[in-house]
């Protein structure tokens, strides 16, 4: 792997998508048809038997393999062959059972399905890992105070945990989109030469070697390919999600800002020569992969319009970007892990931040409070005229209306300038959220 | 509309997506604010009235408006101040409770929300439409014959049947992913400046709000995309769906091949010059569309990683190609039910078609035939040479091998280079497919 | 044209791509090609007098234009047809030297390169215009200090005039590579039915029609696209050079940096609910096309690969998709013309920011200051503990560094601490910059 | 590598571009910095010698290499501590003028440039030898009757050399393209930590380092990205003109069209069930290709608007995708050479194709030869309804044109059905590019 094997992926999921694993995925294809068949008939249970035996990588010559991938045009006819062959060695009689009735792209296909579930059985555990530190981040600060931001300009306060809790109702959509997908994509391929099946691979060998596989059986989906671009799709999102929490915290890093802090760790994100660095290193590696995600997406999807019963490219596309797209996501969702879990919050400077306009956040409140007393317009106009004195004065706003007596005893104005009744619902928005995970 | 808003486009969703459409929903957005803070006791039902008969379209400057839309940064803000104009000129003290408590993304997120209901509405009620023209197609010719062909090259026969049946599994599972997208999608915003909400927009309202709507009521996602993205992959994969029944219909409409062709119709696709070209006028503007989807759903979501609680630019990126998004999506549709419905199928081409190897098609048919009589190995060989030599000598397989007298009756041998004895389980799935629809 | 033409547009390019111009230019296709026929012999004079006359959209039915377009499949078919007819009432002879020798796809691509021209025109006008905005920022800000940031990090002084000197140079790369594509995508297409040219279409001919448009001459590229797909990159390359500058605008707007603002205008970025908010609506415009184009530009090498002489779909995926990323570059270039001619400065604000670290950014000065007194390494740890000490103790490092009794006078140390002696060779680099545009 | 490391690549640019040559450039970097301040005097001779026989890749700790990229976010940081340690070993004084004044994007984005330098060099001697084969292919087919197709339907004839002549044109522009970017890609990165440079990389240094390394001096680019995104639309667009004659090559071999086919290789494209298959397997790759590279180049425009001075997470998604943009690039061009050299021509099937419409194809030929005689209406009038017989009764277009005694002797009939008289000026055009090339 290459030297970003670590820093945009996950060392396990980089592990499942190894060529040994992909080979012993297509490896279980061949010994579970002959074994399905045998079962039903189809075939002898002794053939099935020996095939099963020779169904392991030990026995393949993977450089062979390459090369005839190159000459044949997919990774199953060398495949195939030299299973044969290894079968052949041990009973001449058992090698015309390899592979019976199916075509390559079964074997491609299913395998990349076997993948996918073994993928996702991961991606599951790590997604609900990654709720818990949400939910954990986001009762400890639900009640932390910060200036919410729009267009980058502060705009009215909230608290710290309605922005994770917000963060945490996407990646619990992710899941339930993962969970519907599931459903349609983790289906076997077993369709024959042109998708209309064989004897040899009837509606019972079909049935049965889907149990065995532990997928839904399925009709030819050989160049209908709307479950792969929507399991893409649905990664893609997910990365998004992520995409946006990495966001957040790149822009709250920052040094002007400094309200939020990636774990530190020894050798992580600082810098000789620049004492007062710390940089986002984790977000970055997020950042990237959701640049990069959408794109192998979009390549799914302009690869749907295959010409009849197998295409001539469009098919060949989808090999290495799936399987990028999967391991792009695990490196995505192991960092994203990795931030929140470690996450540091400097409350101290959120509420700082909070006082850089000089009151003017607050502004708002006190036309609000005003109206009731002097008439809705007045209110606005004078605290409009406020806000400009103390801009072009250099006062706080509080300050100002003070200074021109405004109808509002100094105990209700500081109350009108305090976050925690300027955070609208945000603690009951929380509550919700946290009720339904 | 441009030059090429019938052909890449429908006629009825372009007119739900008018500039008028559009401010039409965002002004219903704010009557039914009004309306439903009205009802919880939030502000006066009479201003809830008086802004109510507001909320047309005809009173709205659409010039300034778009001029304003420049300044502003989106078209909430300048339409509320328009409305809020209007709504003073009859009654000062109404004007105030205009648009209270909300912020200019509730408006125009809502007001998207509900032009994808319609627009959902009506895709549903066309899929249905499509689904009823490949219905028919494949009862029509789930026994007509042709070759299956797998990487442009001829393979072996299956039913012109089993490839729409296929076609029409595509499409029904586009309409689920539809349906579940729906739950995610269908729901409002209406959150307030920083997705806090506040006692103007308080659970209750919210409820009501959405309940008159006829949509979900939901937390913010002013900055969290995911709902749209994923509405838009699910769109992408349907265009990618008849992408693929357009390539199908290009690749048979071939002058060489000529087995299916585009309905006729007066100045269709016809050529003054070239009296013989019969062009697939349909089927390429769906493939058009199939070019172009892909990479705008790809936008949506290389959109996601917003910042804060809302975004400068990768919101406002979502606008134009959301709808462009539905827009192709509309045409693509349309397009593919009226090349379905119309589509006629030269079934005597097809029969011609499978004789164009000169029984090579039927090689394996043959030897398995073979088998049971000299051996698997023994079958294999001596079909493999007399394909060569039929080739090289130009003679049909079933000639080549009555002339190497193979143990095979000429009876037996007729039978083997039938279509019907090769197809398959084709009609097998058929029944399963259309009995699940 | 849509709510969002003043926004992410310029209405001039609107203008220049609305309906009736692109006909005009296929009308100029017709009229140019019946007078370069009749010039070179190959058909009357007075027939192509005729057809001139004849060639103006005040005669064209827009209406049932768009109607055939979608029965025929492209815009000339239905055009030529119109005009066919409309000569054919003046003059039933000349009406047989329309479109003579021409196809339907020499129209719309001919039409489509004039109006490149024109666009291209405007294009290099507003460059010029963009960087006469960012040389005259540039020489009044070469010598503004403010703080270099890398991963949204202070990393160590600039000025603002490096920056923008850098903005200027990737511009001043994009005008050049507009110059070198003009010379491949401004040529004529004329090359008939498949490309193979006839005598009513000779070089002769052809010379003379592209002398009259002032474009070159060329082969066929009915199926060659590479040169729109490189005018399309080209253009993807200015968006994201201009996206670039609108990102960095963006954040040195936010609230908690304050150092560059949008011009301000009447109505322009204001909330009147949060008066200390200033959006920045222009660079958000900006921002959101530059998201659009890169897929934009990918839908055109996407359509790359296309079928013999004329492609079934990728041909007629370009059309629209061609057209929006000119007028997004269009709209991108004006935004950003707007944005720089107006930008605000605050010098103030960028000097405080330099103190935001308390010293910190000076450190490795007053490391390569130290080393040559008590050696590099000794030198190294001593900062790097005054650092750490000057963090914890929340002092500024000069202030800890005093009190460490390091072996520099307060002189020499006041010097250390000056941006003016920090910013590297940031001037020598502007000047080079401006030396050569 | 991976399983596809053959059939989508190059193995001689998969080893351009190794953990090892990527590192073993990067410590040329180091090497060539010492050395170039050594020369100016900015750091002492010895120190740079020792530098330089620390960098090698022998030395290099690869996997620690790996985890540290994941912790430091670049490459550049722990390799530089790797070789510091190295040097340091040798000769601590050393040790201290190792990466003197540059920042480690200088490191990454120098190597990258060298790479691509070198991957040019193969690039350029590869696109020869495809123009090589193309000319020849040409040169053997200027006079090889076709038939030219629009719109997947048979219009008339060309000749297949005019189809080549097109490819190689489109490959032509490449190259100056390639060309034309070297001037602006092939340019060091060495501007320190903001890209304001400093004493230690001053003009003198930059200039001397520029020239060992043989590549262009030029100012920061750190976060102006333009030219690498000109580059990989380079070679996008190289990939997609590929893509265009695989796409002709996979429709001329279809087995109903069998015009042309890949070269036969033992084990290549064959199928033992199926023996009347020969699959485009070389086509297939390129086509693959051509389906992904797109999407990868709009990764790298979507990277553009890269913050303030160095991006957090855009200049990060760049490393791979560009890699893998120019691995892409090689397999597909090497797949290209490989295609082209061993093209099989069957030029007795095209003359057959060209018989497929009864003489339809030439139907414009009597229409012009009649026009003189009887006048231009009534000819071509009386040619479609001989066009509409012809079909109707199965009869070939000449017969029906003697059954009506047309004013056409039957040696005139002849010539105008004969393709040497319907191809335009094919052979003019093709000796008009060999010309120039």
């Amino acid at each position: 792997m290459s030297l970003y094997s670590e820093i945009f992926y996950s060392s396990e999921i980089n592990e499942l998508f190894s060529d040994k694993n992909v080979v012993a995925e297509m490896l279980q294809f061949e010994a579970t048809l002959a074994v399905s068949q045998a079962k039903e008939g189809v075939i002898p249970t002794s053939a099935a038997e020996i095939i099963g035996q020779c169904c392991h990588t030990d026995f393949i010559d993977f450089e062979r393999l390459k090369t005839d991938i190159k000459l044949s045009g997919n990774a199953a006819i060398p495949l195939v062959k030299q299973l044969t062959e290894i079968v052949k060695q041990k009973d001449s009689e058992a090698a015309k059972y390899v592979h019976l009735g199916a075509t390559s792209q079964d074997v491609v296909d299913t395998a990349t399905v076997l993948q996918i579930k073994d993928f996702i059985d991961w991606l599951e555990e790590r997604i609900g890992l990654l709720e818990h530190h949400l939910i954990t981040l986001t009762n400890k600060h639900c009640n932390t105070f910060m200036i919410g931001r729009t267009l980058l300009q502060q705009a009215k306060p909230i608290t710290f945990g309605l922005k994770t809790a917000l963060w945490l109702e996407s990646i619990v959509r992710s899941k339930v989109r993962i969970e519907e997908a599931k459903k349609r994509v983790l289906v076997i391929q077993l369709a024959g030469a042109v998708g209309s099946q064989n004897q040899q691979i009837n509606p019972k060998v079909k049935a049965l070697f889907a149990e065995i596989l532990d997928v839904e059986t399925a009709n030819s989906w050989h160049s209908n390919r709307d479950n792969l671009a929507e399991f893409a799709s649905v990664l893609g999102i997910l990365n998004g999600g992520l995409g946006k929490i990495a966001k957040d915290v790149t822009l709250l890093m920052q040094t002007e800002v400094g309200e939020v802090f990636e774990g530190a760790a020894a050798g992580k994100g600082g810098s000789s020569t620049m004492p007062h660095k710390r940089n986002p290193v984790t977000s970055t590696a997020i950042l990237a992969n959701a640049n990069r995600v959408p794109h192998l997406v979009s390549t799914m999807l302009s690869g749907m319009a295959q010409e009849h019963e197998r295409s001539a490219g469009l098919w060949h596309s989808e090999w290495e970007v799936l399987t990028e797209i999967m391991k792009l996501t695990a490196g995505t969702l192991e960092r994203g892990i990795e931030l929140i879990e470690s996450l540091e919050v400097d409350e101290n400077r959120m509420l700082e931040n909070l006082e850089i306009t000089q009151g003017l956040i607050y502004a708002e409140n006190v036309s609000l409070a005003l109206a009731s007393k002097i008439g809705k317009s007045a209110a606005h106009e004078l605290v409009e005229n406020a806000c400009k004195s103390a801009v072009s004065e250099h006062k706080h706003l509080k300050e100002k209306l003070i200074e021109l007596s405004v109808d509002l005893s100094e105990n209700e104005l500081n109350e009108l300038f305090k976050p925690e009744n300027s955070i609208g619902l945000s603690l009951e928005i929380i509550d919700g959220i946290l009720g339904k995970v």
